[in-house]
């Protein structure tokens, strides 16, 4: 049976703020990108969405992100090489005795934000975040941009990785993604991004904005959460799969969502 | 022969901002304290003495803190159980992934500042702290003030204890520190201070600040680093330990410092 | 004719996270609490939030706190006298500049969650708050609890003080909250809410949990709006009070909300 | 009498971190840049400073970064307009009340770090930064660069300006600074500094790397007191000045220091 990841960004509250519907959005992913505390998440709240994970197993991965809470990370920065090394590290670390802790693993690694955007290209920063997988446990696979080429870099340094597409963006002839400033950039239809994903994982295709098709071998779906409109769209695109015949799993292997 | 451990707090620079001479300390300890994030430390230069630990052989714990960078982890703050416990599982997760990227272990857990004197005689925080270091990994030895409350609370969890003394701290009558607010609560003087801490280590027992002998059930003494001075104190109790036959080794089994 | 103030706590998003309804509230208050970045609010969202409330006409006070945005001002901490004092100057001083760069003037101070419950009593941090105001700014006017001491001791040391009461509290018979703690501490009901604030405003008597009529002099009533919930209270306060013929206005001399 | 101003970095200590010796500078420099709490300085530290700078009578500037306290605010950030403008007024305003608490103004605007550079020809970031002052104060004067176009920008919005020269900086033919990737960009002669700066004071020349004579419109000396080197050069610029009858002074207006 065919079948493909679905992964959402979680654990994205923080102290008294609310970001999010974490319980609901691990009804419909495989795989739950969890903050670490950089961008956003605290102990306590990132402790309770990997409880929440373990006990549906959803896999988990750590959303590691620059140091700018109040930017949520979305802010490039021009850090050094030894300062992202060791950032990296230290927020996996913290998220895998925080999972450890209640039973669970952290499996991959997901950048946030601007620091996923940053390294899809910069292949010094890449190297940094590759680096740091690779010394803390290089069984972590890397989760990045379908056709960037931060994914060919890390499968040279050694390392497994995941392409991701994301559901709810429009995408150039060329497989990038419309920036969004331009108008069109995010899709916001249930119907159209499920039926645009539900072609994804059976052809690996996707339509560009001006209407052609484009090769997309993305392994993993990007879901959002943080609205209602949001999670609307990840429960549209897992009933359309589940209707369909393709299976919501975690990338990992011989690991299935039951 | 006679063997005691000297444990200093290390890796407390923050940033641009140094504090203590870790590579001094290092040659003069068995275990590191090392700074988690939260009340001092940074990734970058927490990964820098976990190496230098590392390459040491020096046995490394994390000091645990209460989030409180500005105050340095001294002020007292009511935190409420759950808080607590994810508080100080981050922090060991986040030194335990530093250290593993160097090849290191975190092998106990000494709380620093403000949650140190709380948990000591607080029983319902002090329940917090050991469930979790229970909950992220049971072979951590919790590092406790000697004739504190904290110790047996822990070792009835089930937990492995290390009781400490201070080195250059005054001693009530009854066995408690000398509170920082009194006239004579820290001694300065190498040569009273190193033969104070050979008495201690040969014998078990310091004298009060009224003369009594009185009993102190140690297996590690604590040194600062954190200024000349201190640093000059920390090798003084060194030297005066290896003159007189007594060895520096970490209180763990079947390890020891060459 | 009959007037009062109701104020509320505004300004408390952070970055990406949202809280409250900041432009529905101004529509009810008369004063708006303005977070300062300690417990909450960053810079863009204070700006926002004051300039919507220059736009009303409603006053602003400065909504100071410890230094704990993740456990957002809630958990009593020991800060030292030169702490508190240079911490809550700083605060003030922050809103003051970004109320003046939308034309408008920070009128009074309000301690936030655990600040304000313990300066309430506790006359060393009360102290400590009330010297920083006379140091900045000795027109600013101190907000602080019905009938708690720090309001004689804020009047004995020069300040202005106003008193308020809390709407959607239950009230013990000797005047003071019923403990967060205890069943019914905290009202719900928007109608019965009303009605008690209706008497408050009329005859300066709250009703409290044993029936007892209890005299509580406040010029400021707090509501809140954090909830959809809170705002339909705080709505149903403020209908309540124009259809009786109670003015809402600043308890400021001379200024009226028209 | 030909006359120069003296300015330096101050109130950059952290919590239990020191850096600088703030006393010592002060009785060297004409103006002081004090931190606000972004890059560095904590309420306590930066009245501290700002007291001992009011009674020795040097003007207070304002030493606004962006917000990474970890990086020390020399990390190149994509910040958005909104940001930084709400950024800069709130760290102006914090600095104002903490000055007037101590019966001190603040006089200027001299931009931190990444922010200091990436403003020198970012035309963007420069209107935010200018239009933030205007909105605060706008008599503030905007310090900057010598040579850098953000002075003209500046100007042509309506703000005071003063340009400044850095004392331990090579500069290349064009009258830019060596940057510090290039060897040689940073001078430790306390005395070859000092004639250089003697020569600048009086001829408004510096020679160049290449040994070429460059004009540099200064009105400020920028000179460094964060390690003992530094202190050192700073001291000895000032003797020079006095021994050749340049008064040190600052660059405000019928503002002179005895």
């Amino acid at each position: 049976m065919a079948a493909i990841d679905l992964n959402s960004d979680l654990g994205e509250s923080y102290g008294a703020w609310r970001m999010g519907d974490d319980k609901t959005m691990l009804s419909v992913v495989s795989s739950a990108n969890v903050a670490c505390g950089f961008h956003a998440g605290d102990p306590v709240g990132i402790l309770e969405t990997l409880r929440a994970a373990a006990e549906r197993g959803v896999e988990i991965g750590a959303h590691v992100s620059y140091p700018d809470r109040v930017g949520f990370g979305r802010r490039d920065m021009d850090v050094a090489s030894h300062e992202l090394f060791a950032d990296v590290i230290y927020q996996i670390g913290a998220l895998q005795g925080l999972a450890a802790s209640v039973g669970a693993t952290v499996r991959y690694v997901k950048p946030h934000g601007a620091l996923y955007n940053r390294i899809a290209t910069d292949a010094r920063q890449a190297a940094d975040v590759i680096g740091a997988i690779k010394e803390i446990d290089p069984n972590l696979v890397l989760m990045g941009l379908a056709g960037s080429p931060i994914l060919n870099q890390a499968r040279e340094a050694g390392l497994s990785v995941v392409a991701e597409a994301f559901a709810d963006r429009a995408y150039t002839p060329s497989g990038a993604l419309v920036s969004r400033r331009e108008p069109g950039a995010v899709l916001h239809d249930p119907e159209l991004i499920a039926s645009r994903m539900l072609r994804l994982a059976r052809e690996g295709v996707i339509e560009a904005v001006d209407g052609s098709a484009i090769k997309i071998e993305a392994q993993s779906i990007c879901v959002h959460g943080d609205s209602p409109g949001a999670v609307a769209i990840a429960q549209q695109i897992r009933q359309t799969f589940e209707r369909e015949g393709i299976a919501v799993r975690s990338f990992l292997p011989s690991k299935q969502l039951s």
